[in-house]
C-alpha cells in the first residue's frame, strides 16, 4: 500500500483530496490535526477525540523529550500506548520550539544547543537526535530538524538559514534511508523554509523535492508576515512540490487561512487556535466567531451552533457554558474545546466533500464570508 | 408510589438498604452523592457521571443563588435542564456555607444576614427564602435552613442554636405543607443538629421526628470533633430517627467514615473528598490510598486499580496520569476524578449488595483495614 494516494484535484483551484495510509489508520485530506503538545490534547480524552472524528493528532518532540522523556515513553511501548491513542500521530522536530527560546539557544552547523525552559539544563538537537527521539516516540509522521528564521530576517540571513535547513534535511534523509523503526513504519517529511523571499522559498521547495521525502511541510509562516505574503509563499511552495506527496502547512491557522491554503493545494493543518481560544472563551461556528464569556449570553438557551453535531451543541446552552466560564469550572473549557475542534474538523471534512463534488470554490467563498464574522 | 421504601435491615448491624423514588429517577441506598457545587461536578460531564453509575448529585444553594442566580436557572426550566442532568438532585439549604463565612454574617431569629464572598453584597437567608431558591432550582430533595454551630461551642450556645434550628425547621415544615413545586414533586429533609452534646442531639432528633419530614439529615459533624464523638452522635441520631424515612449524613467523608456510618444506619452521603483529592493527586482504591503525583509512579504501567471498571483504569497507566499531573494537564484531574468517584460509588454500591446478602459486617471490617492503608 502506498503511503499517499491522490483522489482528486479540483478543476477550478489547486485544491485536492487524498488518502494517507499509516500503520495506525488512514487519514483523509484535507485534514486538521488537533494539537496534543504534552501527550494530551488539552482538556480532552482520546474517546472525545474519536467522537469528533479526529483522524490524526500532533504531539511536540521538544516538550515530550524534556517531560517525561522519550526514553520513558519508549519504555511504555511508544507514544500511542503511553497516551492510549489508537490513531495516527504526527510529531514535529522540536525545532520550532527551540528557535522560539531565542535567548537560551545557539545554532551551529551541527545543530542547536539550548537550555530547557523548565530547569535551564543544556541540551543539543541535531538532525539525527530529533529522529532518534521521534523513533522512541513512534509517531507515524516525523519532521526533519529545520531552522525557522524570524519574519524580519535579512535576505542574507534567510539564505544562510535555508542552506543550513537543507544541509540538515539531507542528513535526515540519509538517516531515513537506512531507517529501522521500533514499532511500525514511520514517514519523514522535509520542511520548506525561506521566509517571505520568493527566490529562497522556491529554491527550498525545489531542492527538498530532489531529496524525495515521503511528504513535505511548509514551515516558517504565520509568524508575523501579512496574509498576502503568506498566500504567496504557500502558492510558490505548492507549485513546486510534487503532486504525489502530501503537503502540510505548519501551525496555520484561522478558519479562513485554512480554507485559502486548501485552495492553494495544501492537505494537512495543525494549530493551537481552536483549543487555546476555547480555553479563553471564544468559539467558532459556521456563522462566525462568538466571544462566549460575554454577559449577553447569560440567559441564552441556544446551543453554540444548532447545526453542529458535537456533544456540546447536542446537550448544553450558551448560557450554561458562559456560567461555567464565569465560575472557573473546567467543564466549560472542555465543552468549548470539543466544539471548536469539531468545527475545525467539520471545516476540513466538508472541504474534502466539496472538492469531491466539484463545488469547492463556491462553497469556500461563501464560507470565508461567514467564518470571518463575529456574532 | 411512596418516596421511601426500606428493603432490608441487616441482622448484625443497623445497616439497611432502601429505595427512594423521585420524579427524576430512583436511588438505591446506601448511596454516595457526587458534589456539583456550581451546577457541575468539578471536571466531569453528565455522561461521565452516568457511566460511573451516579444515581444522584448534590448542588449548593448558596453558590447557585449568587451565581448565576436561582431566577436565571428558573428561566432555563430549573437546574436539571440548566446543567443537562437527567437524574435526581439534592440541594443543601445554603446554611452551612453561610455559617462558614463567620466574619461577614449575622444570625437573628428571622434568619441569617450575610455578605457575598464574591462581591460583598448583602443578602438574607430565611427558612422561607432558602425554600424559594430551592423551588426555583427544582431539586428533588431540599434541605431546611439550619444553624451549624462550631465544634467548640458551649452547651448554652448549642442549646440556643438547637432551638433556633428547630424553630426554622417548624417554619419550613409549615411552608412545605402547602408546597407547590414548579416542575415536579420535591421532598424536604429536616436536619438534626446539637454539636457533640448527646442530650441536645437526641432532643433535636426527637423533636424533628415529630415534625414528620419526608427525610432527615444529620448535620454539624466532621467539623473537628473526634471520630468517637462523631460515631456517638450518628448512633444517637439513627436510634431516634424513624426507620421508614431516609437518613443523610451531611459532608461525610473518608471511605472508613462512610462504612462506619452505613453500619450505624445511614443511607445517604456526600463529600468533596473524592473530587478534591483527585485534583490534588490522591486516589482511592480497594487496597488503599495512592499519592499518584509521587515520582515513584513515573514508570508505572499499571492502572490505578486493575480491578476497577472505570474509564481511567480501563485505559490509562499510573505513569501516564502522573505525567499529566506533572505537566499541569487537565486530563489528569479528570481521569483521577472519574476514578475516585467510581471508587466511592463502588463502595456504597457494594455495601448495598453485602447488606442484601447478609454479609455486610464481615465485608465492612475487611474493607476498613484496606481503605485506611496508604500504598
Amino acid at each position: 500500500m502506498d503511503f499517499f494516494q491522490l483522489r482528486i484535484t479540483d478543476h477550478n483551484t489547486k485544491a485536492r483530496s487524498a488518502t494517507l495510509f499509516t500503520a495506525n489508520g488512514i487519514i483523509e485530506t484535507p485534514v486538521f490535526m488537533p494539537v496534543g503538545t504534552q501527550a494530551t490534547v488539552k482538556t480532552l480524552s482520546p474517546d472525545e477525540l474519536y467522537e469528533i472524528r479526529s483522524q490524526i493528532i500532533l504531539a511536540n518532540t521538544y516538550h515530550l523529550y524534556l517531560r517525561p522523556g522519550d526514553g520513558l515513553i519508549r519504555g511504555f511501548g511508544g507514544l500511542h500506548r503511553f497516551m492510549n491513542w489508537k490513531k495516527p500521530i504526527l510529531t514535529d522536530s522540536g525545532g520550532f520550539q527551540v528557535f522560539s527560546l531565542k535567548d537560551i539557544r545557539k545554532i551551529n552547523a551541527e545543530g542547536v544547543l539550548f537550555q530547557s525552559h523548565l530547569d535551564g539544563s543544556r541540551h543539543m538537537f541535531t538532525p539525527e537526535k530529533v529522529l532518534d527521539i521521534q523513533r522512541n516516540l513512534g509517531s507515524d509522521i516525523m519532521m526533519v530538524l529545520d531552522e525557522c528564521p524570524a519574519h524580519t530576517s535579512t535576505t542574507e540571513y534567510l539564505y544562510k538559514s535555508h542552506e543550513l535547513t537543507l544541509k540538515w534535511a539531507r542528513q535526515a534523509r540519509q538517516i531515513f534511508e537506512r531507517w529501522e523503526p521500533l514499532y511500525h513504519p514511520q514517514y519523514l517529511f522535509g520542511i520548506v523554509q525561506g521566509g517571505i523571499n520568493p527566490d529562497i522559498r522556491s529554491a527550498s521547495a525545489r531542492l527538498l523535492t530532489e531529496l524525495d521525502f515521503p511528504g513535505y511541510a511548509i514551515g516558517g509562516l504565520a509568524v508575523g508576515e501579512s496574509k498576502k505574503e503568506m498566500a504567496a509563499m504557500i502558492n510558490i511552495s505548492t507549485d513546486i512540490l510534487p503532486a504525489d506527496k502530501p503537503r502540510y502547512l505548519m501551525g496555520v491557522g484561522k478558519p479562513e487561512d485554512i480554507l485559502n491554503a486548501i485552495e492553494s493545494g495544501v492537505d494537512m493543518f495543525d494549530c493551537v487556535m481552536p483549543t487555546r481560544n476555547a480555553r479563553n472563551g471564544t468559539v467558532f461556528t459556521k456563522h462566525g466567531r462568538i466571544v462566549l464569556k460575554g454577559g449577553r449570553f447569560k440567559e441564552d438557551q441556544e446551543p453554540i451552533d444548532a447545526s453542529c453535531d458535537c456533544y456540546t451543541c447536542r446537550n448544553f446552552s450558551r448560557g450554561y457554558i458562559r456560567h461555567l466560564y464565569n465560575t472557573g469550572e473546567i467543564l466549560g473549557l472542555r465543552l468549548a474545546t470539543i466544539h471548536n475542534l469539531r468545527f475545525y474538523l467539520w471545516l476540513t471534512g466538508t472541504a474534502r466533500e466539496e472538492i469531491m463534488n466539484g463545488n469547492f470554490k463556491l462553497w469556500k467563498d461563501e464560507m470565508i464570508d461567514k467564518v470571518t464574522h463575529t456574532i
